[in-house]
């Protein structure tokens, strides 16, 4: 594919315990086995906490960005992954949507993609 | 729509001068130039710049986030924005598309969209 033909993953969670979604070590937690999961590197982020809750998270990638965004007065957040490479293993979709919903106590975690 | 429902924007950007897209104040300026226009707050943001060329930069926004790579051996970069509310104006999508045209050096600007 041409570098710039990128894919972007959108997980969209609901559900989820609003405690979780605005603690920022837990927030962070759940993005760093995201990442370990799923091979990416890390190589700079910025952050910012709303008032009076909630927290975005942006991660620059060797292999593009990761960001996620909370919403703990609704118990939902999105993490959305952009990259130039397609994930190294298949199961990418259903591991992320996995550990979203165990790390993030979400009730449901759905997936949309752009190819 | 609830706020979770984020927009995600893909600006592929093709044909570009290579030394404008290995110059970081020229990228941080059709960024800005970007958000300018969109009406999009800025609260935090990471960058990297990749040897032995190429530059990212992810901008947190109160209204989610907007990420920029770019290819320079290519000539190639694309702009992300995910939002979880609809651009101010209908023309973003055109006025976008013509600012990295022009601040660029852009041969051709495409536009994804996932909503």
């Amino acid at each position: 594919m041409p570098p710039n033909r990128n894919l972007v993953y959108v997980f969209d969670v609901a559900g989820a315990d609003p405690a979780l979604l605005d603690h920022e070590p837990s927030v962070r937690h759940a993005v760093d086995r995201v990442l370990d999961a799923s091979g990416l590197t890390r190589v700079a982020e910025a952050s910012h906490r709303f008032e009076p809750q909630g927290f975005s998270l942006a991660v620059v990638l060797a292999e593009s960005h990761l960001a996620v965004h909370t919403w703990p007065e609704d118990g939902t957040a999105y993490l959305t992954l952009t990259t130039c490479r397609a994930p190294a293993s298949d199961a990418f979709e259903d591991e992320t949507a996995a550990l979203l919903t165990d790390l993030l106590a979400a009730t449901a975690v759905t997936v949309r993609r752009l190819v």
